[in-house]
């Protein structure tokens, strides 16, 4: 399974990126999980540009088609999304790959509520899957916890196993890529 | 009073976009609306480069700055705000001018709660002061009606009229740049 990993912060030491790559390290051989590159480079969303998308869009799009799922873990800024996460998804809105692509999302701070709620309203209204067992709360904002700490501290390590494995098995569950508009959680 | 005008969309055709201008167009002449046209130059927000601001997000905040109140008008993208205006306010948001700073939401799509309620929420929560009694809905959405319809059309060239007469007071009647912190709202 190809899952992309989708950070809404640009920042070098964003925490919700070491987290993604952590992801990437601890991933079970059946999972392949690449961080996508390619958000820091794409332009403000223009709707006059979608019929000749510029290049790093392009890309985007051909990342997001080749994955089987994706994986978001994206700060709250001034209690909303980020700007950079949005712009990715305004990007997709009209994708058709995007309808019923199997996304989990990652919070690594539970106190932030409003982007995680807007996060999903908007994935909802863009026809993703959100995999319920594999969206969970890590809390590692204000910890300093490095990439290798993540990886070593067994209640986090463990919590990103869990995601994974959730993640895996629903998209093995998932009946086809025409499969049914509803979620699809087996739990 | 100047006011700078913020649309959260990048078409060129944008109805929102179009709404602004016509403010522009009706504004007494105590009211000078400048639509901020460095909206689309920004980078995508990322707080390492705080410190070393790129010349469009210094030409932001120096509009901001000279700025008695801003008019803000953004359609909704999947049931959420759009990337491009989120990502203008991401770089305000340690911005210490935005403080206290009189804000009007113009919605064009009343049906669209979510963009709207999420906006303000951002807003509220970097201690802009959102005007309420300039902060109206003009229901524009799928109407194609041309900026020199809008002017035209006594009830839009009204309501939009209303809206900066009651931003125009409430500036008039904030006490000082360092005033309170609550909304000021003179209804």
């Amino acid at each position: 399974m190809k899952v992309l990993a989708i950070s809404g912060s640009l920042r070098a030491a964003s925490i919700n990126s070491a987290l993604l790559r952590t992801a990437a390290r601890l991933a079970p051989p059946e999972v392949e999980v690449t961080l996508c590159s390619v958000v820091g480079d794409l332009p403000l969303f223009n709707p006059d540009l979608e019929s000749h998308p510029p290049s790093s869009v392009e890309r985007l799009r051909a990342e997001v088609k080749a994955a089987d799922a994706l994986l978001i873990a994206s700060p709250e800024y001034a209690h909303g999304v980020t700007g950079t996460i949005k712009n990715t998804l305004d990007w997709l809105v009209s994708f058709e790959s995007f309808v019923n692509k199997p996304v989990a999302v990652l919070n690594t701070s539970p106190r932030a509520h409003h982007a995680d709620s807007a996060l999903r309203e908007t994935l909802r209204t863009m026809s993703a899957v959100i995999v319920e067992s594999a969206s969970v709360s890590i809390p590692l904002l204000g910890t300093n916890i490095t990439e290798s700490g993540m990886a070593e501290l067994p209640s986090i390590a463990q919590a990103i196993r869990d995601s994974l494995a959730a993640l895996h098995s629903a998209v093995m569950w998932q009946p086809s890529e025409h499969g049914p508009a509803f979620p699809v959680d087996p739990r």
